[in-house]
C-alpha cells in the first residue's frame, strides 16, 4: 500500500505520528515525547525531521497534516479557531498551510471555539475536535466526552460540532491534592480504590451545585476515620468527576449515550463514573485523531502536497 | 470596672485577647501573631504569659477561656467536637479545662460537628461557632455566613446551631490562581475590580452546578480580550463566591437575611456578592468571638477560676 498522508497529533507534551494510505488505514504509527513544550527556539521543522524524517524521505508524495497545540500561539504557527457550528468542511476551510524546506507544506488544523449565547462567554478546544471527527458518524445526535486535564464535552448534530464545554476536572484534582488541606490526609501513591471512587461519584452527582462544600468531605471523612488515606485520592477524583457529569448533563439534556475518547485508564475511570450515574456509555475507536485528520484532509482543497 | 474574664480567640495564625467585665463589656483588647503554628514544642503556657502575663497578674480572680484551633489536635489540648444541635449550654458542657501553673485553669471551647443525614458525611468547625453565639439572638431562625479560607454557613434555630456547611472557597481561589492555568493571564496584585467581580458572581450564581466548567471562563475571557489580566482575579473570586452562595442557598432555603461575620474586607466583598444575588444581608457585630465566649462562660459551671 502507498502512504499518502502523514498525520501528526502534536500536543503540549507528546507527539504521535501516523502514516496512512488513501483509504485512511494506518500503515505505521509512532509516539514520542517531542511535545511543543520540548521544542526550543521554535525549531519545529527540525523536530519534525527528527521525529519522522524517514517517512518524509520514503514518501515524497505524502501530504502532511497536524492537529493540536502545534496550532496554538505557543506552537509552530497559530491557526485561528473555527467557530461552532463546525463540520469537517468548516475545519478544512480554517486550516493553515506552513511551507517546509523543499517545497512541501504542513497543513495545521484549527481549534474550535463556541460562545454561550446567554453570557457571551467563549470556550475553546484544540485537538479534541479532531478526535471527535474521527470517532463520530456523520449523521444523528451525539455527545462525546474526552476526559483529561481539561475534560471536553462535545455535542454533535449531523456531523457538525454545535456546542462544547470544558471542565477543569483533572487540573482541579491536581491543584486540590497538591496545594490544599485536602492533600494532607491522603496517600497519593495508593492504587485506585473503586469503592471510594464510586462513593465520591455518587456524592458529587447528587449535588454538583455544592461542589465547594462537598469537596471538604475529602477531609472530614478522613478526620472521622470513615475513609483511609489510601482511599481519599480515589474518593476526591470520583467526587469531581461526579460533579462534572452532573453539571454537564444539566447543560444540554440528551438521550444520546456519551462516547468516551481518551487514554484507556481515564476512559475506564469515566466509564465507571457514568455507571454510578446510571448512564450507558460507548467506548470510542482508537486512533480517532488520525482518522479525524484524514477526514478533514479529504474535505480540504488539494493545492499542493 | 473589675475584669473577671480573659477571653482568647486563638487561631492557626493569630491570637486575639479580650479583657472583659462581668457584664460582658470589653475593657481592653489586643492582637498578636502568636497563632498555634507559631508556638513551638507545645509551649502554650509560655505563649500565654508572653501575650497577656500582665493581665494574669493584675486580675488574679479573672477566669480564662479560649476558642478556636487552640482546642484542635495541633493546639494545646484537644477539645472534642460538640454535635449539632448545639446551644450555649451544650457547648459549655463540652468545654475542657487545662490546669495552669499556680492553680488557675484555662477553659477551652469545643468545636462543633454535624452529620448530613442522607450521606453520613460529617462537617466540622472550630472557632466560628463562638462568633455565631456572640452575634446571634437567642430566639428565631437565623443564618450566619463567615467568609474565609473555608467559609462557613451556619443555620441557627432559637439559639442552637442546627446545621452548618463549610465551603472551600478561599482555599480553592488560592490554589486555582497559584497552581493552575487560570493564574497565567492574571495580574494577581491588581486592585479589586468591582465590575469584573460582579460579572463573576452573576455567572457563578446562574449555574453553580457547572462550576468546573464555568471557572474556565477566567481563562477564555482573558484569551479573547474580554477581561484584562488586572480584572481576572476579581472575576474568579466573584465566580467562586457566586457558586458558594448559589449552592448554599439551595441547601436550606430560608427567608432569613444572612448575617455576615468576619474581617471588614471579606464581609464587604461578600455583601456585594449577595447584592448581585438580590439577597439583603446584615453586618454582624465586631468582637463577636469575645461576646460568644462570655455567653458560654455564663452557661458553664463555675468549679474554680
Amino acid at each position: 500500500m502507498t502512504a499518502n498522508l502523514i498525520a501528526l497529533d502534536w500536543g503540549t507534551t507528546s507527539l504521535r505520528g501516523y502514516l496512512m494510505d488513501a483509504a485512511g488505514s494506518i500503515l505505521e504509527r509512532r509516539e514520542g515525547g517531542l511535545g511543543i513544550m520540548k521544542v526550543e527556539n521554535g525549531a519545529f521543522e527540525a523536530a519534525l525531521d527528527q521525529f519522522c524524517g524517514d517517512w518524509l524521505t520514503a514518501h515524497p508524495q505524502a501530504r502532511l497534516i497536524a492537529s493540536g497545540m502545534i496550532g496554538s500561539k505557543q506552537g509552530w504557527r497559530e491557526a485561528p479557531y473555527c467557530p461552532c457550528p463546525a463540520g469537517a468542511a468548516d475545519l478544512a476551510t480554517h486550516t493553515i498551510r506552513v511551507p517546509l524546506t523543499g517545497g512541501r507544506h504542513l497543513t495545521i488544523m484549527p481549534g474550535v471555539s463556541c460562545v454561550d449565547a446567554a453570557s457571551g462567554v467563549p470556550d475553546v478546544m484544540r485537538g479534541e475536535e479532531t478526535q471527535v471527527f474521527g470517532a463520530l458518524p456523520a449523521t444523528g445526535s451525539h455527545v462525546a466526552v474526552l476526559p483529561g486535564t481539561h475534560s471536553k464535552w462535545v455535542w454533535v448534530e449531523d456531523g457538525a460540532i454545535v456546542a462544547f464545554a470544558s471542565f477543569m476536572t483533572g487540573e482541579v484534582y491536581a491543584a486540590l491534592t497538591a496545594h490544599t488541606l485536602l492533600g494532607r490526609l491522603m496517600k497519593l501513591d495508593a492504587p485506585h480504590d473503586a469503592a471510594a471512587f464510586a462513593r465520591g461519584v455518587a456524592y458529587g452527582l447528587e449535588a454538583p451545585q455544592a461542589l465547594l462544600n462537598r469537596m471538604f468531605s475529602a477531609r472530614t471523612l478522613g478526620l472521622f476515620g470513615q475513609l483511609a488515606g489510601e482511599a481519599l485520592p480515589s474518593y476526591l477524583s470520583g467526587l469531581l468527576i461526579g460533579s462534572e457529569i452532573g453539571g454537564a448533563r444539566a447543560m444540554r439534556p440528551t438521550d444520546a449515550h456519551p462516547l468516551l475518547l481518551g487514554s484507556a485508564d481515564l476512559t475506564a475511570r469515566y466509564a465507571s463514573a457514568f455507571g454510578v450515574a446510571g448512564i450507558a456509555v460507548a467506548a470510542g475507536p482508537t486512533d480517532s485523531a488520525a482518522t479525524g485528520m484524514a477526514r478533514v484532509m479529504q474535505a480540504a482543497p488539494r493545492t499542493a502536497n
